[in-house]
């Protein structure tokens, strides 16, 4: 899913973003809860009437934000209280709020409110935020009114292997239409996010949606995938395009490199994308020039590259021939000189 | 003609762009032959290739940004050197050089190096840079060389109707197979650009095309129109759009307003562009939250309300009614609360 912050993927018309082969999209509560305000969104028919998106849209429920963005925020029993990023003000979030909000946004997939770390953290804190977001799924589920609208549990844990399975077992225990994997992609390092999804995946049903929140690099999804994860989110594709940094079968390309200056060729041949349809040393000129142009059109190849890439994912599911597939892939990137150092940092 | 000051009319893919029913675009010669380099843009295929459009581009010759932009210009008969506003380094433009970088460009419509002064001005300066002008026509056509490439002569003179006169006189004695009127819109009144354009167009040859350069707002057109101007470039829909403000049948319409925040309505009801897909609301919030698809999506507004309404004035000339026409919207736009105020300040 492409993240649409403040109710737009940043750049991008809604038929751009349908041409990039983007199915779902992501949007954001806690932007959207204070900017323009869920009342506002759901006067102008909701999100999808809102932002003209007619395919499915899934919404976080705050709590990713509260970690990262928010000053000063205060986690008590009942809820969060946070200053606002944009104007200071004091702003509640509950778990009955989270819900309230997205009901109102009309969101065709809720999450629960989660309470989420920072890693490193000590055990009895991540056990502590753990049970918290046990408790408040299960008030989450109870406030739920709307019929259409699916609600997804969220499994924390930190890099604890046993908490992360015993969170997932109480809230299947409450029993969700679809379960996410959260706090991670907060500090840990590629292994041990791994290694976290190899104890609780197995633990999530097969039949529901399994879903990494907020993760990651083209081979990040890919080895999530080999350990049974379904859907992502991430800003890369988008931030990074934003930023002139694209990606290619041959790793992380920086257009405003030099050697582009004149290079004829598009950022990927045989990509469909608008954005090769142009010369690399065009997209580089748009980028020294400040122009708006450049990012949008990175943006919209790097997110045609993130979909062709699940594509190939799921089609290479189909056939049996996963694992071929993620092998072929490592090896190519691997051949690629450094192709995801650029990344990591911009994340 | 939308201007695409360096290489893309600013946020709009070449698909966008079209869809606006824009038909000829302009590039500038001052921006491009600065960055990336009019030998950048050759060796990557020209203008046409760089960007992607397939339609007619006019280049202007740099004239216009070497009054408004440029820091430091000496002028001398030679040409001209100015202060790079990127990064100060002192460049020289010439007539011959100015045609060399549009021959190097590719455009379809180059124009000639002219001399332009800021009004009010002394009769004594209009005439000289009047008779500069003249002189560097023709040393411009003499060093034109692509067979593939119409040039353009300009009409200067300032606010001397006589001076006009003698100026258009003498660039059709040297003959070019299309005649531009510059040095409007710099200073002076609505009332002394038509009494420019009413002294200045009756000499111009009338199969052949009549540009006037730079102007302007909606009202601008059809009165200009009115006095036998055939063609028109302008930022005024794209910057504008980019600063909130839509061109509507109801004069204009400042989106950052409170009152627009939970109004459903399109910026104009019938209008076929992609941005009155949307409501009000939701075109505010994109400005409120500082998305770039709010400058996109007004600007692509901006540019179908003004190919519209050039499209309705064509309509109206062929079926010989452009004088209702014209008093028509004129009447509209005057019921409508003071339309123009706000363009005018933006320019």
């Amino acid at each position: 899913m492409p993240v649409g912050t403040q109710g737009t993927v940043k750049g991008l018309t809604v038929d751009q973003l349908r041409a990039t082969g983007s199915q779902m999209i992501l949007g954001n509560t806690y932007h959207l809860m204070l900017r323009p305000g869920a009342d506002v969104v759901a006067e102008l028919g909701g999100l999808h009437r809102f932002m003209g998106w007619n395919g499915p849209i899934l919404t976080d429920s705050g709590g990713f934000q509260l970690y990262s963005l928010a000053q000063m925020t205060r986690v008590t029993e009942s809820g969060v209280v946070f200053r606002s990023h944009i104007d200071g003000r004091l702003v509640e979030l509950s778990p009955e709020r989270a819900i309230e909000v997205q009901e109102l946004l009309g969101s065709d997939v809720a999450m629960v409110l989660d309470h989420v770390l920072g890693l490193p953290a000590e055990r009895a804190a991540i056990a502590d935020a753990c049970d918290r977001t046990v408790r408040w799924a299960e008030r989450s589920r109870a406030a739920a009114r709307r019929g259409d609208q699916a609600l997804f549990g969220i499994v924390q844990g930190g890099l604890e292997a046993d908490l992360r399975v015993r969170c997932a077992e109480q809230l299947l225990a409450l029993g969700f239409p679809g379960y996410a994997i959260g706090g991670l992609s907060v500090g840990e390092s590629h292994a041990e996010m791994c290694r976290m999804l190899e104890v609780t995946t197995p633990v999530l049903p097969a039949d529901r949606p399994r879903y990494l929140m907020g993760v990651g690099r083209p081979q990040d999804l890919l080895e999530s995938i080999a350990r049974g994860v379904d859907l992502f989110d991430c800003v890369m594709p988008t931030r990074n395009g934003r930023n002139a940094l694209a990606f290619t079968d041959e790793g992380t390309l920086r257009l405003r490199n030099a050697r582009n200056e004149r290079d004829p060729a598009p950022l990927q041949p045989g990509c469909p994308c608008l954005a090769c349809q142009h010369s690399r040393g065009y997209l580089r000129h748009l980028f020294m020039a400040g122009e708006m142009l450049g990012p949008i059109l990175v943006s919209i190849h790097n997110l045609t590259y993130y979909q062709r890439l699940m594509q190939g994912a799921r089609q290479a599911i189909e056939r049996g021939e996963f694992s071929a597939f993620l092998a072929g892939k490592i090896a190519e990137w691997k051949h690629a000189e450094a192709p995801a150092e650029g990344d990591h940092h911009s994340q």
